[in-house]
């Protein structure tokens, strides 16, 4: 079979249109889940979709799937999809990517005229990210039974607002109960997000699995006190506290090469005066690895020492696991075909495991699914100088497409 | 000459009223300078001064000044006083005790019908905590000669008022250029905001001088990027950085037993998102010791300590110095006026170094001053729990009435 390729010069002006709503002056993007900004995109994504002949239908928790008929009515679509809310400071790719290359599919598929077996479909899952409303990936999460509807849609933000009550706000509360639309297939192209293939030089990451990762919040309460008076031996100082953990949650990371990772992303101190000794500090812990076992140890263990690092401190801890994230391994089947094009496309690659998750995740849950990599500059994500060249914009939608027709028939 | 005593209920009583304007749910007190609530405790204030036939003014930066008038025209006042305004989170006697004991001293000398050779003067100096306006002490660092008077009005809080704008909104910019006014002594009455009374069961600390501190901020920065797929060797992390650095601020101040100090009590991380490794960190430096050789060596050591942290830790580091508030030691005659006081009372006392800065220290610049402490419980200040029994509070005022009566004449 021939290798369709895709217009490279369309994609890139999708990306480059899409990338101007909620443009940052550093050049990054910020449309956060569920904001006048979430609409601001979606709109004009339904409208190109349904210009190149799709039906378009949204489910309830606001999951958008725009479908191009196939030849035959018992088949299940062969789907592909992403993300397009963004973080606060983040770039104009991560998600952005898999939903317009998916995009550019289907008018690729148009140009040539051709007319595949199954359907083919191109999907936006909701809150990805899960800055605003937690938790991540909530609306996929729902989608592969991992949540109830109701679980995610009763979560408030920190303005008291229900994820609920802001998608109906932005007329995205979808008829179609999230849940009832099935795939046959679900291929996710994305940026890494890493650095690993552009070290490697590879052009393409065929997506092996993905890291498990666990989230918790963590609580610790010592004594206020006038910063000048206080001698350093009675001290219950909450920030010294909080500083020894983070070092705990970096060795964690450090501590199982090359997948393990440790991170503290989020700190509030209060009262957060400069000469009061801080009563009270609330943190965030991000641990990941591709491996269950290794994930439950490396948890286990630091989660034991910041309770010994706590006592050592004198400070009460509370830490609670806000997500649980399981490693997976993609369907093998999902994963050949995507080998197969990219080898019959003659790309560099490698295959990978990939480091943050991801909604097809949560779609492997329900249908075979795997995800294809592109590299992006420097490894950058989550950062207005996330990067990729429309080269390879156009590698990974090459391959996105062949390996749906590998499938659509 | 016998002990003239104070009324402790009276003052207690006073306390307690002071007490409700800007009362926090757990005991404390919120009055930020020039806010709406300063304006409401100052008013009272002034009214009970002019209950007692007191005369007063307030000068260009609001400092308030009421004066019992003495029999010799030629005499500059005996002053005594502190302030009003609060931490956030403070409690009800941190500059209260000293300025309604003096109020109570005016009060005890008209019930005793006392004509004093100098005129008595209470004192409300503005801003002293320097939360919402830096820097702290800035009103009576006019005063003494510390500050210009533009460097203090000019200054903006975080949301763009100026000190002047404020001041000048509730209603206490005065006509009088501030520092024009001249005491001939000037003694402050203050809980101790630290264990050490307590621990060792003193009820009076003879104040024979004050810490030294140097307040600085640092801006970290390294790399935003995911917490997922960015391996750990790559990383340019502001968060751990600030942490090893909190730790070398804490090592600091415990390296110098029993005086030395070191705190970090404010932090700010950007973007603070659980899942992006923190690119940037802006925290604050608080480090204290009387002796000034030993201060100035704390200081030099620790910005070359952290500035080696940030290279080991890949980050770029910008260290600023807020505030140099030199170590003092007070007047002799006057550090003498209240160890006599103390002595005729037949009060358990000690001679002690204020680990505070205090508007005292700024004064003690322009005129011979001192200082005079009673215990808090548990050392606590900065604190809704800050706390002292009505009879610690008569203990205070009855060694600053004797003390001011021993200079007043």
């Amino acid at each position: 079979m021939r290798n369709l390729k895709v217009d490279s010069q369309r994609l890139w002006a999708s990306l480059m249109e899409m990338a101007e709503i909620g443009a940052l002056p550093h050049g990054g993007c910020g449309r956060l889940a569920l904001t006048d900004l979430d609409r601001e995109g979606r709109d004009p994504f339904v409208r190109w979709c349904e210009e190149e002949g799709c039906t378009v239908t949204v489910d309830s928790l606001g999951n958008i799937f725009a479908r191009r008929p196939g030849r035959d009515p018992s088949r299940k679509p062969v789907a592909t999809g992403s993300h397009l809310d963004t973080q606060p400071h983040g770039g104009k790719f991560d998600g952005v990517l898999g939903v317009l290359a998916g995009l550019e599919v289907l008018r690729s598929l148009n140009d040539a005229e051709i007319e595949t077996e199954a359907p083919v479909e191109v999907c936006v899952w909701t809150n990805e990210e899960g800055c605003r409303f937690t938790p991540s990936m909530g609306s996929s999460g729902v989608f592969g039974g991992l949540y109830a509807p109701e679980e995610v849609l009763e979560v408030r933000d920190v303005d008291g607002k229900s994820f609920g009550e802001e998608l109906s706000r932005i007329g995205y509360a979808g008829a179609e109960a999230c849940g009832d639309h099935v795939f046959e297939t679900f291929y996710e192209l994305h940026i890494e997000q890493g650095p690993i293939l552009e070290a490697a030089k590879k052009q393409v990451g065929i997506v092996t699995g993905v890291q498990g990762f666990r989230w918790y919040d963590v609580v610790l309460k010592g004594q206020d006190a006038h910063a000048g008076p206080t001698p350093m031996e009675v001290r219950r100082d909450a920030m010294l506290a909080a500083a020894h953990m983070v070092e705990l949650v970096i060795q964690a990371g450090r501590a199982r090469p090359p997948h393990g990772r440790g991170t503290v992303g989020h700190m509030r101190v209060l009262p957060n005066s400069r000469n009061t000794i801080p009563g009270e500090v609330h943190f965030t812990i991000d641990v990941r690895h591709p491996d269950p076992a290794v994930l439950d140890a490396m948890a286990a263990e630091l989660l034991q020492a910041i309770c010994r690092s706590a006592e050592q401190d004198s400070v009460d801890i509370e830490t609670t696991e806000v997500t649980h994230s399981a490693p997976i391994s993609f369907d093998e089947s999902c994963v050949a075909a995507v080998r197969s094009a990219v080898e019959r496309l003659g790309y560099a690659h490698m295959d990978v495991v990939s480091g943050a998750g991801h909604d097809a995740v949560n779609i492997s849950r329900v249908a075979p699914t795997s995800m294809i990599f592109i590299p992006c500059a420097n490894g950058l994500s989550h950062n207005e100088e996330e990067r990729i060249e429309p080269e390879q914009a156009e590698t990974g939608a090459n391959v996105l497409l062949n390996a749906i027709l590998d499938r659509a028939g």
